[in-house]
């Protein structure tokens, strides 16, 4: 069964769970209208189900690889990315005066998902480009914008992002790479930069570094940190890619999965960079479009689930083994395997829901500065970012299971959707710093953007509850748990709240999942949304419980152990 | 961190947990005193810390291969394997009269963890070689014993068990494998079987093969099948291995983990047998090693939790990155990482209990043939094998979480846990197949077995009640939970009880290691046991409530979406 865009559940959850109509009524996205926003994904999703998941399968057999210090990549990707630049994706969100389609972030991540769903180790490096155009948009100086911006939204060149080296990966404050000023408006860069995604490829002119850095007597900490435009060939007097650079890629990682998308290891040797934004506000910079790329890393999760679920779907729609329960004859109608099945599905549908919940309050931010509608979307942005890419985890776990020997044997594919989504939990932030984020910083407000949702998911449940008394009542007990425990955690110093944070950021993932499933049941009465409702909040919701349980137990026994008796 | 055997985690289970005492006291197992028990233990984990761990990467960098027809193992994998065979440890529990140790299911149960954490790849072709050993012991002719045990457990010759073909995995009666009677006593077998771990090695003079086939003739479905001992090189006059078998590897599948094992596609084109165990009796033959196969497999996955917290706790005993929670300065004073670990642990720890006690129960089984123990090794047996393996997965993900960055980079060694582990909550009977064998097979009692074991669980939480009063109170509350849980199920049709007997298993689980923790702590109160056991009642204990709620959910949910529907 070959990856199918399910353009369907987008439209869905937009037209009655995530309310994209708000988005719509603004003056900012006033062209998305439904009529737009279909065509936009009809097109999207043809492109991934044709050209971009074929892709997925040559990208784990023939990986990246470096080449005399040359990056190649996967067959077929050089036109793939083509493709995607062509159809406009890589610009979907930004700046229409430099080319970009400045559709809202609901559709780009809708479009994203899909093509993360079809092939995980392409997708990213869109995913990289967008970034890198969101943070010269805000950022840079009008003749870098000029310069820059049509060439990546057009796909001729492509964006990364350097933060990590050896030393200081989720403690940025720690990097040493030094920025020293030539005096011509242009910066010398040094440094060893690892982890880089897309690093370098072999089918665009250019490869755009956005570095971190530190100038001279720069203060420790985030705050002597610049930020650095810092491309692999110079910009020639037109404009185009011209001599190289003084830096390269001295080696891959050997990953577990997502072989297609080459992660260097970068050097810089006094390279030539332009500084973006003012001195020392590199993290301000990166934490402006720090939202965004959680999200997007969270909606990779999503479509690595999304195409897990329909793998493992075709597999068992098809598998024919043993006496079922059921009556197509394929293993589908074991229980069991439709227990997973449903899981997948019911898991797939709600961290999708919370991701575009997080994205219309991004659109909403960008619309309208509304700090309701910002604290909201910082808030959520943790939460789809981790609970997103946990259940991708999860579902390609399952799918796995449900193919059963052949899970574990590659030719099925079953395996690469777990080993490449393995990642997604941990870069852009692991998932233990997302849960501290939301209970930190994220909390700072005293619980307010919280609350306000607990109001919102309980408001729809009393409405919900003539409909659906059983369901409605699950949804809005849960809700309230939530909101007794988030006031406990509020009054919490750091290193309890901390020992607590993973359950406590899937315990709000659990009831705002319970949320978007009622949502979908009350309009889709007696048809598969109801269905799968039911699943989900009958046998998953009831999970937030326990949750609670962990969320709620305090720093002691998570310390209780000295390093000695660890080590024992 | 190289791996350190938990000697003394075994032995305390013995002394303080499991009541290994019971077992000692029995005629058949007397020779196995503390005394003995502890020194062969410690030998066995010497072997594994100094000589069977090193080879754990080099059999995922350098995999078994196919080489004109023949296996090509591992580097390493030939003196690692005469090792342990010189060890005694493939013929730890095989009888002494061919040259085993004899020594109880619970040790060997202990030290084949060992192997498994130390090399998981290797330590699956002893395992195989065991399970043969025990199948030939209880059906084979005296002539076939004599010649094949003490060659078997010498490690001069290997075992493997030939079950699965293309159309017939979890539905072994649908196997077509055919044999035929050259009318000499022996049989001629034909037919292809897959997923044939160890089907092949170049280090020992002969592999030994289990198939099943049919007779002209025979019935379809299970009782049709025989068993057929089927070696590679037929023995000559004096025993040894002589001229070749018609039979061949045909292929080596390319698997996500386990690289060092050879899983072969096997070839028989009227390859010479000799029947094992009567006509027809193929499947009762299985089914008399299947209980040890299984705990075998959860032994595996518990080693795997085992080898990767090690790993992971080493990493994070040294990193350094972030302003801490504690006082070390690396990053296992982050709450979170400590919360990951502390999970690993205890997770790991009530996961060894479990199998422990399903071997103590397999021991006196052995040992006085009283039903009461044969139930209770039989209900245990799923679950140790299922829950062992789901905690394998679940810390080896952990350990790759805990590493960040490095742990998708496959140079660390988390990643190859994780990829390891993974097919073992699916051979050996998928997990969802133990969760059936628990809720139907094994409740043929009507709940007995279960009851007894609530009981125990109860009357020890009472007995814990006046020194640790919440942990014994939330112990005794799960087993009552539990307890009705399985009352209902038992009241159920099977379509009912398969849709939530993987919750359903699970629950058992968690019951079974708060029962394991609590005792633990009542005998180190104060010490490292007690805080682990903390942690896991007030933390992971809970979590059997919200899978009581998925176990209890019926199956309506389950079936509720119809094929067209899932496909839409």
């Amino acid at each position: 069964m070959p990856y199918r865009a399910p353009v369907d559940d987008y439209t869905f959850l937009f037209d009655h769970v995530v309310g994209l109509d708000q988005v719509v009524a603004t003056e900012r996205f006033a062209d998305a209208t439904p009529d737009v926003t279909t065509a936009i994904l009809t097109e999207a999703g043809k492109l991934c189900e044709d050209v971009i998941a074929p892709l997925q399968r040559a990208g784990d057999l023939h990986p990246a690889h470096l080449e005399n210090g040359v990056v190649r990549t996967s067959p077929g990707y050089a036109e793939g990315y083509k493709a995607i630049a062509e159809g406009g994706w890589v610009g979907i969100a930004a700046d229409p005066e430099y080319g970009g389609m400045g559709l809202p972030m609901t559709v780009t991540t809708a479009v994203n998902e899909m093509m993360s769903a079809a092939c995980l180790s392409l997708q990213l490096a869109p995913l990289m480009t967008q970034g890198q155009i969101e943070a010269l948009e805000h950022h840079a100086s009008d003749a870098i914008k000029d310069l820059y911006l049509p060439k990546l939204i057009s796909g001729e060149w492509t964006g990364t992002m350097n933060l990590t080296e050896p030393q200081a990966g989720s403690d940025v404050g720690a990097l040493s790479s030094k920025a020293e000023d030539n005096g011509d408006g242009t910066y010398a860069i040094t440094g060893q930069k690892i982890y880089i995604s897309w690093g370098d490829n072999d089918f665009t002119d250019n490869v755009c570094h956005l570095v971190l850095a530190r100038l001279p007597g720069a203060p420790v900490g985030t705050k002597g940190i610049s930020l650095f435009l810092v491309p692999r060939n110079l910009p020639d007097d037109n404009g185009n890619a011209g001599v190289a650079n003084t830096l390269k890629v001295v080696s891959l990682e050997h990953k577990m999965g997502l072989h297609g998308s080459p992660t260097c290891v970068m050097q810089y040797d006094g390279a030539k960079g332009w500084m973006v934004g003012p001195e020392g506000g590199g993290m301000a910079a990166m934490f402006t479009m720090m939202n965004n790329a959680r999200l997007g890393v969270g909606g990779q999760g999503v479509g690595a689930a999304e195409g897990a679920y329909q793998h493992a779907l075709g597999y068992a729609l098809d598998r024919k083994q043993g006496k079922t329960e059921g009556d197509t004859g394929t293993i589908i109608d074991h229980a069991d395997v439709r227990r997973m099945l449903m899981t997948m599905r019911a898991e797939t549908y709600a961290a999708r829901g919370i991701a575009l919940m997080c994205a219309v309050a991004i659109d909403m931010t960008t619309a309208t500065d509304d700090a309701t509608w910002k604290s909201r979307a910082a808030l959520l942005t943790p939460i789809a970012k981790a609970f997103g890419t946990d259940i991708g985890n999860e579902v390609a776990g399952m799918g796995i299971q449900v193919h059963g020997g052949m899970g574990f044997v590659e030719e099925t594919g079953a395996a690469q959707y777990a080993r490449d989504v393995r990642v997604t939990t941990i870069y852009e932030g692991t998932n233990g710093i997302q849960a501290m984020d939301l209970v930190a910083r994220k909390m700072m407000d005293g619980g307010e953007a919280a609350a306000r949702i607990f109001d919102e998911i309980e408001a729809a449940a009393e409405a919900a509850r003539s409909t659906f008394p059983k369901m409605a009542e699950a949804v809005w007990q849960a809700s309230e748990t939530l909101r007794e425990t988030t006031e406990w955690m509020i009054a919490q110093n750091h290193r309890v709240r901390f020992a607590g944070a993973v359950p406590y950021l899937r315990a709000f993932a659990r009831v705002l999942g319970g949320h978007i499933h009622l949502a979908s049941a009350l309009n889709d009465q007696g048809g598969a949304h109801e269905k799968v409702a039911r699943f989900y909040i009958q046998r998953l919701l009831p999970e937030h419980d326990s949750l609670l349980a962990q969320a709620h137990a305090g720093d002691y026994d998570v310390y209780a152990l000295t390093p000695e008796e660890f080590a024992a």
